[in-house]
């Protein structure tokens, strides 16, 4: 027996997901049956989707539950008329905002996804082409540029969380994967050694190193315990005698380490929410 | 003048910052001070927030907006105490979701962005590093696996969005670049012939292409309005004879283009929310 889930929206829908993804996430062991409704925009599209939510209803013998961003009153009246559960977001903080802020909202939709200013915009496809540049070690001649350098072994978690901090907040972030090589010589490599203010360090504990690695290069020295261990060490010794603050990303989802790294090193966002 | 805005989270905030974005969003004209606190995870931390929180209100002689997702009750209780004005996501829709699901939620902190299951984690870094693997026509014998492959010229957002397919929905997706080459031979590209299916067209107005092109290689022959005009033209002829479904992303924020795809597609999504 599953529970059905709508989200409805007047634009892409991702506020509404969000809210509920975070609420639903409180009841485990609840079967959901998701279902999105982005660019509601008329009452035409509105009527249908309530012929949906009231098949569901009586398909499910459970009243669906309706995360709405809906802002078109026309829109939400119509949705308000069917079987399900309304959770309606706007209609519950707006008004308290409104009598906070001694004004009236402006009741347009989409602007939180839209494509806002275009600077913010710009900010945002710069900041992944630039991620998309220094991934990896490459275009080191582009690190005067960055914002931050995650220093790390291979399958540490940069390339995720340099994506995420340019989509998420447009911060410029680089990336160098530390390899034998590097450890071969004394200090931090060469082209790193100008930015130090920049570095920070990911790391990992070796058996879930090897777990991901078994992954990609199943059965190879890459992917053996020992060389795991080995990388792991050396990286951990140098960024130690460097003075490079790290953070252990093993049980750190990209959320967690991105938002860790801004938490901890004030970092400025050039995007905010 | 400017309002003071805290994030509260036991986590990475991105759930208090995502919600409040689109509520503020909806109050034009005012300015905001920004205030992240992730990881409020004590009493010791909320104290010293209630602290910040208090100066704000005596500093901006306005109440600042507290927008939380916490659920840790002690920590609550003393940032219920502030001078703030409380914006409470869990406590506003809990309770009716407890009433309507029957159980008590497991308010557990951090189950949002944080690791999950690690199916979800693992789909989303192989989406990931898919779409870098498959980005601007690179390894076409990836396709097979795709979910979804973008077309367009150069600049109409192609790549970013393949990654926000990867980050937020955990979809394979790779996209290939139009090119005066592909023009020059009729019909499709021959690596593109096998998956019609997965094609989706991204298109752009020529002054808009103009513009972004312009701020990567000023006044060349890229950039240049004919060139672009010529460009659109042509794979416009192409993708409508070909029978793909095109987008217009002139005016479309990176989400927009997305869900928009989503939307018309009913691609399926690896993960939710």
């Amino acid at each position: 027996m599953s529970r059905s889930v709508f989200y409805l929206s007047d634009r892409t829908g991702i506020t509404a997901e969000t809210l509920a993804h975070s609420l639903l996430t409180q009841f485990e062991g609840i079967a959901f049956t998701n279902e999105s409704c982005p660019y509601l925009d008329s009452v035409e599209k509105a009527h249908e989707i309530v012929t949906r939510i009231n098949a569901a209803a009586s398909r499910d013998g459970l009243r669906p539950l309706l995360f709405s961003t809906l802002i078109d009153p026309a829109v939400r009246e119509v949705v308000a008329t069917s079987d399900g559960l309304l959770i309606d977001f706007f209609d519950t903080f707006i008004q308290p905002l409104e009598s906070e802020l001694g004004v009236r909202s402006s009741h347009a939709a989409g602007r939180s996804h839209g494509l806002g200013n275009y600077g913010a915009y710009k900010a945002r496809i710069d900041a992944v082409n630039f991620a998309l540049g220094a991934d990896d070690g490459l275009n080191s001649h582009h690190y005067p540029q960055a914002d931050i350098i995650l220093l790390g072994v291979s399958r540490t978690g940069k390339t995720p969380s340099c994506l995420y901090f340019a989509l998420q907040y447009g911060i410029l972030a680089a990336n160098y994967p530390l390899t034998e090589d590097d450890f071969a010589k004394p200090g931090l490599p060469t082209v790193l050694r100008p930015f130090r203010q920049k570095l920070f360090g990911l790391t990992i504990r070796p058996d879930r190193l090897r777990e991901i690695r078994q992954e990609r290069r199943p059965d190879s020295r890459y992917a053996s315990l020992a060389q795991c261990e080995s990388e792991i060490r050396a990286a951990s010794a140098l960024m130690r005698a460097e003075g490079i603050v790290t953070i252990d990303t093993s049980t750190m989802s990209v959320e967690e380490i991105v938002t860790t790294i801004l938490h901890q090193t004030k970092l400025h966002r050039r995007l905010y929410g």
